[in-house]
């Protein structure tokens, strides 16, 4: 088991007021994680510091060769105060993965989990307990090398640091517009599509401004080799309700494996609901659309858990879906899970674990 | 034009001994460019500093979404003591694509430009002497927000480091061995292959290590939809000459579109070599090898100007080219563009520029 030293701050800072909205992504709490790699030692000096900026060499590898990864997952408070994480060791385990296909050196699991817990636990009055906000964790790593040439580095640190959020979507659980991106590519089979790196989200931004200008708000992808293909969206998995029936696209190589979306098909499981993970194309969505079956479209991921689609923008057609109100599944599946995460509802899966 | 600051070292470095090979990458200067990003400002504070750590926030966002970019040249010293850059405006105007597909903001061709003959020539003394050596120049941009959401950056940094180099390959100019990719995917059309960016190097490491392990010293990719159309080599576009011609892939969206390719093809106009560009299925230059029309191949990239390439290896295929010699061809391309670059050669071609 590892081995995690913690040097406290001398200077806390003021916790956020939790009455403002706590915009995503933009607050950091007193303390973060950090371990470092290097061949000879391994996984090493794993250590809780003050928060602080990270210091590296112009030519790191991490700033020319895109050798970088990450995760996302939150911690959350419940009514009688115990702080738990949702299914950490999935995201351990994708965190391999990733670290697989990108050359980097793989964490064992249970040190993962460690560390996020430590952390955590560190800065738990940094867990925020108004509705629909939680403490979002950042694990990253990084290429540290200082050389310019293509090559795995020898150097990595591994880092993790915490924010507290609101809700992902400020809108709410109200459904979101879509746009379907039919020119640029985000991933194609044998690339990287289906890790959490830097390149995948980079690939996105162009497509993702010219939804938002167009007022969509997030992009959905099809496959790069026939244009035709569901693939997911830009910080979600997609999902879709057609005559019952809930489907999603199968895991092809180049789709990113959601926790979220995992939990999607558990809970459908338990539920008694068919569900399956298959090649989708868009016109089958369309087809189902025209004929009156598309019931329901939402996407999943750590961050937002769920957001309904009330509308796909497809070329010139545009479609409206449930009439662009939340779906009864989605609710059901966002009350459950939420419920879950908060301690409000039994957890009979096992999915929590306290910090 | 672009007003630069210069702020020299109390404490220059020792110069590296020319007589030790000078690895690539591992050496850098006194000096570094470095000129900030933001809205309000545009492009603004440009100075030439001590070289020394930047210190980002930890949710920077070059560490998490991969918005970075990179270009590569070399300053070379002639014989009369002058110093040249080769055709450093097309690595600006190719920066400025990049920046448009990734949403980083552009930087104007002459202020590029000029940061770099500003930057060469604080650290002139740098600029190595003997043969096969250069000064590499590598510019690249990072995203900076300290933010954890997907969108394009507000703020960024644009850096220019210097590196003394010996020859990219230390074998020289003894062909080099090639590994036929059919598993792995560098890039494909609708996504980010044409841009110099982090994300396709990380893509192609795992590739990369797979090659080595094998023997071969590169990869060379084919594309991600049909899985027979050649694109490029690691770090280089690649030539062909079949029965006199001299062809190289198209750029159609997902190769780089290398300053030395262009170089190439330029000079063959010059020299009336028959060159075209089009799509090459991998089958092609196998029955051009089968029929003995397949006479030369070679790679083309600014870190080692031209690679023949001896052997390419296609799954149980192993197609040795030109006895595994160097042809004809590369070796008068490699003579002419080093001649040019070093002032040995009258540059008819308006493609030097003096420091």
């Amino acid at each position: 088991m590892i081995n995690i030293r913690i040097e406290k701050t001398a200077t806390p800072k003021t916790l956020p007021s939790q009455d403002n909205p706590l915009n995503f992504g933009t607050i950091f709490t007193d303390h973060m994680f950090i371990m470092n790699y290097d061949p000879q030692n391994g996984w090493n000096d794993a250590r809780v510091v003050p928060y602080e900026k990270i210091c590296l060499e112009p030519s790191s590898m991490v700033f020319h060769y895109g050798q970088e990864m990450f995760e996302g997952l939150k911690a959350y408070k419940t009514g009688d105060e115990r702080i738990l994480l949702f299914r950490p060791e999935k995201n351990a385990q994708r965190a391999n993965n990733t670290n697989k296909r990108l050359c980097i050196p793989e964490i064992p699991v249970e040190d993962f989990v460690e560390a996020v817990k430590t952390l955590v636990k560190t800065d738990e009055k940094w867990v925020p307990t108004k509705e629909g906000t939680s403490l979002y964790i950042r694990p990253f790593i990084i290429a540290t090398d200082p050389f310019l040439g293509v090559r795995p580095s020898d150097t990595y640190m591994f880092i993790i640091i915490l924010s507290p959020v609101g809700a992902y979507y400020p809108e709410g659980l109200n459904p979101v517009r879509i746009w379907i991106e039919d020119e640029y590519v985000r991933a194609v089979k044998g690339g990287i599509g289906e890790t959490k790196t830097g390149g995948n989200y980079v690939a996105s931004m162009k497509s993702q401004v010219k939804a938002h200008d167009a007022g969509y708000s997030q992009v959905l992808w099809l496959d790069g080799v026939h244009r035709k293909y569901i693939e997911e969206v830009g910080a979600m998995n997609i999902f879709f309700k057609i005559n019952g029936e809930v489907v999603t696209p199968a895991l092809s190589g180049s789709i990113l494996p959601g926790v979220t979306r995992d939990t999607v098909l558990e809970l459908c499981k338990a539920w008694g609901v068919p569900a399956s993970e298959k090649r989708i194309s868009i016109d089958e969505i369309y087809e189902a659309y025209e004929n009156g079956t598309l019931e329901e479209v939402f996407g999943t991921g750590t961050a937002a858990v769920i957001s309904p689609v009330g509308e796909l923008k497809w070329g010139d057609k545009t479609l409206i879906v449930n009439d662009g109100k939340i779906g009864d599944f989605s609710r059901k599946f966002y009350d459950t899970v939420t419920g879950i995460q908060l301690g409000n509802i039994k957890d009979e899966f096992g999915w929590t674990v306290e910090v």
